[in-house]
């Protein structure tokens, strides 16, 4: 997508040096835009752990390069599969909740985990690295396709007035190296005119609504509006929002969605208030060993003091402010489950269905997508 | 309640100065201990317009002394009604949800409307400012004594571990003069020995949960966990929350509760997940005049840069840092309305009631309370 005119993605290969990945520094946004390289396994655990990158399709991709960078490790007198199946399981250990970063570690891993060539097993991990990442950027573009059409139905019944959409955290191209999940069809409505307005979540504690998804949509030209995470519900009882649109972080096979913190509580406003909301996934976020989302999806904990404090700008400088007594003890899950039968349908790159184990199958089934 | 050992009121006549209101300064804590002057009608309105001085039975209080300085402003040449009912508007009109500023307001400038000597207006005011002052506090103990009934009984099934309570905002003493509304069961009980842990909500975007709840109870050593705003679904779901207890800046004579904003996202979920949600308000907080919450209360909207900022301590300064791309446009809606059906009961000081129409009339016609 577009920052000040030039186009980017949120994670590349160095065009010179094929050891170096370039990622857009996640965490000093909107406030100073910088490019990290990485260049190790350590490199990319890191990246990941301190959310320099993030979003599910986002942090398998890098899992998927950190493989890569693994086989740059190797020494003539390394073990090379068990250096692997080691470097697999450090990187997909990062971040329990999301299914793409292990899911993509592994694809990668099961590719190269017989070759025995330092040269081949490397080549063909960066293939496979590259292609994961065309697959979901050309994935997202086609959640933008079949969304779109939930949203110029909603633009024909508001007779051209702007569609309200409300998002949670950030599912946009950031978290998805382009378009975004649930971004896509906000991006695809507006380049062809349709009036569209989003309502950007806060997303506390990380602010990945404030910080990312406003300065995304912004560098867009997308009109959009930041409000506290408490405030959707107010603005859906009050007729002000026509559908909530988000991303997944794993997707159970009956339709569970596991997503940031907070996205249950909109789902349920969502429903009170009869507005659609709908989930958008590739379905490689689908994880069909999952059945009951709410008791099988692991929810990570992060650090209280993301809870504790609050990072933004004062002054020119990234300042961190403690919000709360000194000695005031926190808690911080990363993640809820929204149960399948609060969620109207799931957007993925096959086509849209309803969150139901029969209708999820199907997309699965039909190889003809 | 208690400050290392001392006891407070959030507001109190200065003893050696008839002239002088003092109130806790609520805009520095946690991080400063401040006490504020306030001896002029303005001084009054700006307190309580820039959270000075917040909640719903508080800023009754402030209000009520606000019409005492008020006859302190009268001169020779004063017109006095004209003077007083005057002062009435203005202060009224200083926040508009919360139905205790302008009852209280109302409640002195009647008593003192038809006074034509300077001194017995102003003995007169003084006097109903401090009557609805002991008022508040007294019912919030009786509030205290009514809810902890509820707690004992979670207490009893659980069998003694800790009961616990999810609040959202601050209804605490600082909100209340003493006791507080939601927080008076739950000091009560902690003071009888009885285990309890609050899970307190941030409450963006001024952060009163994560600055005064979070103070409150640790300076009366109430266990606590201070969570984001986004958290409390998912502590439903996972089974981590016994009651949900919060307070109502304005309720309907049907039972719907206005109060801070996001207060209607944590019933959904209550009710969701069958938990007991409840309101603890004065009676004087009901608007008898309101039958449809959702369309006949105000809810007041204000400045969008308490979202675009956040403010806290670094380095032993007082900073306000952005947490959003520096054009952001942001929308701030103080207040939501929590709809009766979502409500378990009202505590009050009359007793315990559901929330429904012909209960909440039995309050009032029954006089023996």
């Amino acid at each position: 997508m577009l920052i000040d005119g030039k186009s980017y993605r949120s994670i590349w290969l160095d065009e010179n040096d094929n050891g170096i990945i370039r990622v857009i520094d996640q965490e000093k946004l909107p406030f100073v835009f910088g490019i990290r390289e990485l260049s190790s396994v350590e490199d990319v655990y890191n990246a990941i752990r301190e959310m320099t990158v993030r979003g599910a399709p986002l942090i398998g991709a890098a899992g998927a390069f950190g493989m890569y960078l693994a086989t740059l490790e190797i020494t003539s007198r390394t073990d090379i599969h068990d250096h692997l199946s080691n470097a697999a399981r450090y990187l997909s250990s990062c971040r329990p909740t999301a299914v793409n970063l292990s899911a993509a570690v592994n694809k990668v891993f099961r590719k190269i985990e017989n070759i025995t060539g330092r040269e081949e097993v490397s080549h063909t991990a960066l293939n496979a690295a590259l292609g994961i990442c065309e697959d979901e950027v050309e994935n997202c573009r086609k959640i933008g396709e079949h969304g779109l059409k939930i949203i110029e139905e909603i633009s024909a019944a508001k007779q051209g007035a702007p569609v309200n959409i409300l998002t949670h955290c950030n599912a946009g191209w950031l978290a998805c190296i382009d378009w975004g999940t649930a971004t896509a069809p906000v991006y695809l409505a507006h380049s062809m005119g349709i009036p569209v307005h989003v309502w950007v979540d806060e997303t506390r504690p990380r602010n990945q609504g404030s910080r990312l998804t406003a300065w995304e949509l912004g560098k867009q030209g997308v009109p959009y509006t930041l409000i506290s995470d408490n405030t959707g519900g107010h603005l859906m009882q009050k007729g002000m929002v026509d559908i909530v649109l988000v991303g997944s972080d794993r997707t159970s096979a009956s339709g569970d969605v596991a997503n940031k913190i907070g996205t249950y509580l909109k789902a349920l406003a969502a429903k009170d208030n009869k507005i659609p909301f709908y989930a958008a996934l590739p379905t490689s976020s689908i994880d069909l060993t999952v059945h009951d989302g709410l008791n099988e999806i692991p929810v990570e904990e992060r650090d209280p003091s993301e809870v504790t404090s609050v990072t933004g700008m004062s002054e020119g400088k990234l300042v961190s402010v403690t919000i709360c007594p000194l000695d005031a003890k926190a808690g911080n899950w990363g993640f809820d489950i929204t149960p399948a039968r609060l969620i109207t349908g799931l957007i993925t790159e096959k086509g849209v269905c309803r969150a139901k184990e029969s209708e999820i199958k199907k997309l699965f089934s039909d190889k003809s997508n």
